[in-house]
């Protein structure tokens, strides 16, 4: 007798492999034993293959056995029987985090479109993503590093307002989304814990996060290719190693996903950086392993390099939760998605100088900011499409100009070697070689863009990703400086009582210290890796300089005999 | 009284400052003292300007003195009075040697359309150019390097035949018109002086020139801007310096053309290297000058390479004869435009190894020589295509590309200069100096082809022309072949005497030693042009590309400190 289950939910099958179920459908079971959280059984209309283990309730009742399975669970009548080697189907809050499909070219989506982890569960903790009607959660976040009205994810209460400064109409703003409103108007509470404490402390320049005490770095080593389900699916799974534990964990990109989604809910004023870019097809192709690799490492090393991300629990639990233990990961999971010191509650873990910043100065400050930040997006845009041309230029143009170069020296060489006379043969081998030494030539240039143009689009990529981030930053800043005028205004007025006021301004202190900490970070790190990857482009041109003058050596001294 | 003069042939003026007069016009002159060549004065339609002396006849009978006339000829009623410290206008044989004009811009016509100066002759020696009709002489001769039928001038007589083997009745024949077939046929003669012999003997490789046993070169210096007319006409002058009498000697192009129309006419199967090509505008525009003058320069270099060539008594005379003594210089010439031994005439002056040459093995050798030819004009022109591309590539679309690179870094720097933070001045410097430093590079790039491609084009050119010259003295060669086997065939038919067959077979055997000997001094020039040419266009390009790598270094180190 088969074993039987009973759909909770409708699902919808999106890729080759999965069947669809409607809520209450009955399915039979191959096996009660799911992978990954994917069962395999038969629907109601026939239909045989994967669906979520989540979404189904596995019925007690013995249902016919299924023959000829090959595995080892046949006998088990009942998944949950004690004393069974394996621990019974996983009821998650969550969804399974993948659309499962067949074979590795159509399963693309399955590394990139399960942002939904959290957001899809019709049941689950919810309010991760809630779109831009207020209405729920949303399907995955969309982010690009173009876009630069990127809309950050928060979990600002939607609820009542008792202040008297009024609330910002726009539910859309990113001062409302982000929990700055909320905090700013008193409303955020929270138990903050010692080690949640972060603090920002007067530097050399400013304002600036309290520099990491235990610095460390992580290594990504080149991914390798996973597969699942019998070699139905497969999926690229990255090797990291944090210098601090020296302990390898496998993460893939889905996580990096999740992970990221948790930051940007947590962190209002943090530029988090963005993960690199989506890729829909050749998921598996050298080239884009390699590119999104590079991108990852990039990524990581903006994590480790900031003093509050590199710190924080959920970024901690990823790079040190041991891939095997899957209890543990999905504890730190639940803990990291139920953590209440996001957004709004975010601003109350923040500890600042005693004295206040003069707020007109911090404006000053900040427009000053803003307008960096847009004459270096534009730049950065421009040196990025001046890099990507240069490069395809290098690739197409430039290598077959130095090819036809080379062809005609070749050309030249066959017909003098139409002279047999002796005196002329070292001159066409000469000739011939040259030929040859342009041809190479021209494929260094081809080559060259991996070296050097390569790595810069990498680092412009990232930074465009904060500059996209920092609208947003700049906009949560400016509603909580609005709100200080108004309040001022009010109080004046006597509309509002004094103290009340006091704390808006007081609050907005905390949202400034953090925004200018945040802008020092920035430019830090941006000299740190401009200077960095400008001496790596140069050492690299130079490489590729004096390889052309070797190449062109070798052919001159061909002459000396001929 | 003014001085008068008849004109003895119609001349049309041509060219703004000249006057035209017909046959029989009295004209008035100004001075009867003529300035190279050229008389200044008024026709009968009251025009005033230049006109050729030549072309006129001064009348002893006083005319009316030109009034108010500033030079100090006014009070000499009679120009050719004795004790007059002027000599009588020099009544030249020739025609002014150029077509005067006013102005620099509009006289190009000057330096190159005057290969007339002895055809255009109405009683002249003439028969320097003959026209393909052979109707008289041709005005100029056009050559161009890539026309590879270019016909060969010559003074073959078109005389009766009287030999059994019959005459070619294709008048165009380069046979016919190099004097090969009169030669063949035994109907040259003349008288070889001892200073004319020239030697084939038997070299390593087979039949070839003697050496030279006085080897020479000769310098070109830049040109110089001469002047003359008050400033109404000016030309370009140039420097020779040949190594063997170390005395400067002044030339200008249209010498240059006429030694070469000489050389073409005397020597019937070498190839003369031709002189670098016309230019129609810009001829006073350093580029063209520097250009043409690297022209004359390996067109110098082949001259004074080739054993026959730079021993010759025409070139000499170029080459020694004193500028400023001009009655010199017109005998030279005109003993040069009489010389007899020339087409026809000169195989009479080669002497040949004592054994005669397989007729057979002759052909095959040609034959040979012929299709290497056809190739290697074939890859020089894909050599020139190629190279002309690239520079034109360099020049627009690498100067482009690295200078957009420049420009974009320089863009970022901007961009990051608006950040004021101490720490990021010298970030900021370093970019900007990188920016420039791939502008320059962009320079470099556009500058470079007149290091490296613009000689390589130089040489090919001159190669070229040399090209062009071979199917001509092949045909030659070929032509007596074919006069050799008609002969034979006819002696076996008793249609010709043994002897007059021994004749024509002795006769194409000088030939053949001079076709081969000529074709073994290209291989011997080739290989060593090219061998020195190629390892001059790898030394640039390696120079080209250290100077890229030292100027990437120096952005490199200033980031050093940044």
């Amino acid at each position: 007798m088969a074993l039987r289950a009973r759909a909770l939910y409708d699902f919808n099958s999106e890729n080759p492999g999965e069947i669809s179920v409607r809520e209450n459908e009955m399915v039979t079971l191959y096996c009660e034993q799911d992978i990954e959280g994917w069962l395999e059984g038969v629907n109601s209309r026939g239909e045989r293959g994967l669906f979520p283990a989540s979404y189904v309730e596995i019925l007690k009742s013995p249902a016919p056995s299924y023959g000829g399975a090959p595995d080892g669970y046949q006998g088990s009548r009942y998944a949950n029987v004690p004393g069974a080697p394996y621990e019974p189907p996983y009821r998650s809050h969550v969804p399974p985090s993948y659309q499962p499909s067949q074979g590795s070219d159509d399963d693309w989506d399955d590394d990139w479109d399960d942002s939904s982890t959290v957001a899809d569960d019709p049941g689950g903790v919810g309010g991760a993503y809630p779109d831009y009607d207020g209405n729920g959660p949303a399907a995955g976040m969309n982010y690009s590093v173009s876009t630069s009205s990127m809309p950050r994810g928060g979990s600002a209460p939607q609820a009542k307002s008792s202040a008297t400064v009024g609330r910002n109409l726009n539910r859309f703003s990113t001062f409302v989304k982000s929990g700055g409103e909320a905090f700013v108007l008193g409303e955020a509470s929270g138990f903050v814990k010692d080690g949640d404490k972060i603090c920002v402390v007067t530097g050399q320049y400013g304002p600036e996060w309290q520099e990491n005490p235990y610095p460390f770095a992580c290594s990504i080593d080149d991914p390798t290719k996973q597969t699942k389900f019998k070699g139905m699916k497969s999926y690229m799974s990255y090797k990291l190693t944090p210098s601090h534990t020296q302990s390898q964990v496998h993460r893939r990109y889905k996580h990096f996903d999740w992970l990221y989604a948790r930051l940007v809910e947590k962190f209002p004023v943090i530029s988090v950086p963005h993960l690199p870019e989506k890729q829909a097809t050749g998921r598996f192709e050298e080239d884009f392993i390699s590119k999104r690799r590079k991108g990852l490492i990039w990524w990581m090393n903006h994590m480790t390099s900031h003093p509050v991300l590199a710190r924080c629990d959920v970024f901690q639990h990823f790079l040190t939760c041991s891939s095997t233990d899957e209890k543990a990961w999905k504890q730190g999971k639940r803990k990291a998605e139920k953590d209440e010191m996001v957004g709004a509650n975010f601003f109350l873990t923040i500890s600042t100088p005693a004295a206040p910043l003069d707020l007109q100065d911090v404006e000053s400050k900040i427009d000053g900011f803003k307008t960096f930040t847009k004459k270096m997006d534009d730049s950065v845009l421009q040196v990025n499409a001046t890099l990507s041309e240069f490069a395809r230029k290098q690739i197409a143009g430039f290598k077959k100009e130095y090819q036809k170069v080379g062809q005609s020296f070749k050309i030249l060489s066959q017909a003098f070697e139409l002279d047999q006379q002796a005196y002329s043969a070292g001159l066409n081998h000469a000739i011939a070689y040259t030929g040859d030494a342009y041809d190479a030539i021209g494929e260094y240039f081809a080559d060259q863009s991996r070296h050097d143009v390569d790595p810069m689009l990498d680092l412009l990529a990232l930074y465009q990703g904060h500059l996209a981030n920092y609208p947003d930053i700049i906009h949560v800043q400016k509603g909580a400086l609005t709100k200080v005028k108004e309040s001022q205004k009010h109080a004046e007025e006597g509309k509002m009582e004094r103290p009340q006021a006091d704390g808006i301004r007081e609050r907005c202190n905390i949202i400034s210290f953090a925004t200018l900490a945040e802008m020092q970070h920035f430019h830090q790190i941006r000299v740190r890796d401009f200077r960095a990857q400008m001496q790596q482009y140069l050492r690299e041109q130079i490489g590729f300089f004096q390889k052309i003058t070797s190449k062109l050596e070798d052919a001159l001294r061909k002459y000396d005999s001929a």
